[in-house]
């Protein structure tokens, strides 16, 4: 059918055609289905929305990627069919049956997601597939192979890079500041990109950009890193391993996620950024996303997959049964990182060794330090100052931003209800806590955490502060706090 | 945060918020997403789009639904907040892990498909829970009653309701008006509702359209029905069972058709029109949607939940190997209804007898013939032309179209290439030929079928007419035809 394109000026990230009510009734188009678009030879698929009384009959609104595609403007005639699903959808039904993928159907899949070909409930499907069914070892590696592939990949002036990464799932958990200080002030090549909060009250990205610009192009990071052997950027916009955003957003509403796509996820970002040494951190117990068992499970199955690769890879298991650090949220966090690199008294002991742990390792495995001595070296970096000299090198070259980091206006303290022994603190509630409270957008509201597991409290002693930039998000906060169990003495 | 709205004369037919991408940025939503949109006390949630360019950041864009239930005008403000996912997803979580759902469980997620508060991919993972793991009989009974309940029931001048259903997948097997008008004629009261074409070539709903209208309100239907004891209409528009709509989009997406679903689908459409009796017609065979051992099980299942629900049923299982009738298209089913009803010389004998035999069943059930004679009864009612004056009646009471039914202005004949005998006609070719050829939204193309399986033919003997609105499309459908086994002869 052919049409005449009317400007909605949308761009909504991913090619969509909207279609007046009676138009897509003549094309037997439902919403969410494909049509393709076509101008001249070029063609391009498109996901069909239907709109009432904005467009006639013969018009056609596209989002801005499909005119940009076409080379078409407002105004010009395109040719708007209906089209069968993909061949994808086909493989994805196998899979979804216990079929196992050849290379060549897993390489389809995550083109046609990362093209923006299948639709969300395409992408459940896949997910479910996985989810029922495991992946073969050959499987993940296809699936990593095909997900860093289909996405850009950074090159810097050295070949020897270094990642670190942790699974998630610890609040407060913010040790990637310091360690990627310690390992640039030893030398080492360290382009970081990390992500925001996805369902956590931040993300080191987020605490990264309390005080400097995080979200450069590759270009920019190459300046950055050349001059300073690090950076600590965010890596959403950089095109990265794009279908593993669409299938992280799928896989999050029911908090799914399939081991193989947990480690495909994980290690294709890793190659998308050109990473030979990789440290990878799994938390484990019950407040974390495994327990043990899983997590030598993860660790036996990740080394395969970075073997494959050619990856130098270690992969350490902690302990995560509560949070690290005393704050949680943005300002929170980048405070107390700030506390441990400054040698500021006091700071947050757990969070210092936990960092020291991951640096020493990262110093072993290339060499910076003996086997054996890497702690040693990353303590002694981090007590002489280097290492907050060079995060503060890199946050200038970042672009530092002049502000003061004050929690939010509103708080209220939380105070212990019996004395006795402090037994548990749950990760996810105290995330979930720091949600409510407005983390992370609204920056400096979040948590202050006094105490730790298996320190001993008095009744009316202060466990938590609660900071909040409304009284009604501290009172949404405190309401739930009283529903659920956070912080279990006894 | 409060927002001001800005007009964009958007219905999607489901809640949608546009937002600006630095409010989304600030809302750390991401597309898809919900958010809780509140005025006044009054709160409903949406599905976040982001757009660029369009909205300011402190204007928010509302689909109409919305600003109807909030009572909100352009220019007033509302307020915008992030939510977290309604609890039915834990639900759909349960079932794809495998767990056996509850009534208030399984009611939870139907209310929400039907309140627009799930996403197509969560609706996904609910499809896949029941695939992967079935449902018991228990569950399909909540599924069904969940279905009808959370939408419109029809109500009527009497509660003795007839209904009949087939599960499709037979191209050409339009035998509903002229079962309807035989049992109508036979003071039998059917106020049938069908489905345009999901992926068929054309349905009942379609086929009708070619003469009447079909689209019409419950009051209007009433009117209808009390007049004529029947209507033939589209029960699109109706709202009836609206959870259901949304599962066959997504279910259809894959070709996924979990067999709970599939009887919780057709049942939960019977209770809304309020039907007493239902027939319930399974095709089975090789072409067909199931084969004769899931045709047993499915029937054993029917009666179980129809039973449950105090229904009357019959099941019957019939041949569905092949196209019935010789018309493939709404127009070109339409000539063949017609043929039947007229008594035309000649028509297709193979519609006549599956029509002939399916009132037949009704007839006795309803207690219109005695055992055994429900055939003779419907016959002698097709052949004194009883029929087709109660067709004509009620075709007139909806509103007939004054058109001449010609088949599309394109053809082109496609010869035997060798003697023999037709041992297969494959009907999802058959269907896809057609939907190639322009159907069901050209409503005059499809296919001319002149012989069936078991007939023999003759090299260079004419076996199917192709019809098109464009030379382009008869092209299209050759190259499908030619690539694929739509006939056998050996």
């Amino acid at each position: 059918m052919r049409l005449k394109i009317k400007t909605l000026k949308l761009d909504a990230g991913r090619p969509i055609a909207f279609l007046n009510e009676s138009t897509a009734k003549k094309l037997h188009l439902h919403i969410g289905e494909r049509v393709q678009i076509s101008n001249d030879g070029q063609k391009i698929i498109a996901i069909a929305d239907i709109v009432k009384g904005f467009l006639k009959k013969d018009e056609v609104s596209l989002s801005q990627e499909i005119m940009g595609y076409l080379k078409v403007s407002p105004g010009d005639f395109v040719d708007v069919d209906f089209v069968l699903p993909p061949k994808s959808t086909q493989f994805i039904m196998n899979k979804l049956a216990g079929k196992t993928l050849s290379r060549n159907e897993i390489f389809m899949i995550i083109e046609d997601i990362s093209s923006n070909l299948l639709t969300e409930a395409e992408i459940a499907y896949f997910v479910s597939g996985n989810y029922e069914h495991g992946m073969s070892m050959q499987e993940t590696f296809y699936l990593t192979e095909a997900m860093y592939k289909t996405g850009v990949n950074l090159h810097w002036h050295t070949k020897d890079i270094v990642d670190k990464h942790c699974i998630g799932g610890i609040a407060g958990n913010r040790t990637t500041p310091i360690v990627v200080s310690i390992c640039a002030a030893a030398g080492i090549v360290m382009p970081k990109t990390s992500s925001r909060a996805i369902t956590s009250a931040s993300g080191t990205a987020d605490v990264m950009e309390t005080i400097t610009k995080v979200d450069f192009s590759s270009k920019d990071l190459q300046r950055i890193v050349k001059q300073t052997n690090a950076c600590l950027a965010w890596g959403g916009s950089l095109g990265l391993a794009p279908s593993d955003d669409k299938l992280i957003r799928v896989e999050r509403l029911l908090n799914l996620d399939p081991e193989s796509q947990l480690i495909a996820s994980i290690l294709s970002k890793k190659l998308s950024v050109g990473s030979k040494y990789v440290l990878i951190d799994i938390p484990f117990g019950k407040n974390a996303k495994v327990n043990k068992k899983e997590a030598l499970e993860l660790k036996k199955k990740f080394l395969k997959v970075g073997k494959h690769f050619g990856l130098k890879m270690e992969i350490i298991l902690t302990k995560g049964d509560e949070p690290i650090g005393n704050g949680i949220g943005p300002v929170l966090e980048m405070k107390d990182v700030l506390r441990v690199l400054r040698r500021d008294a006091p700071h947050p002991k757990d969070l210092e060794e936990k960092a020291i742990l991951l640096a020493g390792i990262i110093l072993e495995m290339t060499k910076k330090a003996g086997k054996g001595l890497g702690k040693m070296l990353a303590r002694e970096i981090l007590e002489s100052g280097r290492a907050y000299k060079k995060f503060e090198e890199i946050i200038s070259m970042q672009g530092k931003k002049d502000r003061e980091l004050k929690p939010a206006r509103y708080s209220y303290d939380i105070k212990a209800h019996s004395s006795g022994k402090i037994i548990a603190i749950d990760n996810k509630l105290t995330n979930l806590l720091g949600r409510v409270l407005g983390c992370p957008s609204d920056d400096s509201a979040g948590i202050y955490l006094y105490k730790h597991c298996k320190e001993r409290v008095k009744k009316g002693e202060i466990l938590l502060t609660f900071y909040a930039e409304s009284p009604k998000k501290l009172r949404e906060a405190l309401d739930l706090y009283k529903k659920s169990k956070v912080i279990i003495i006894k």
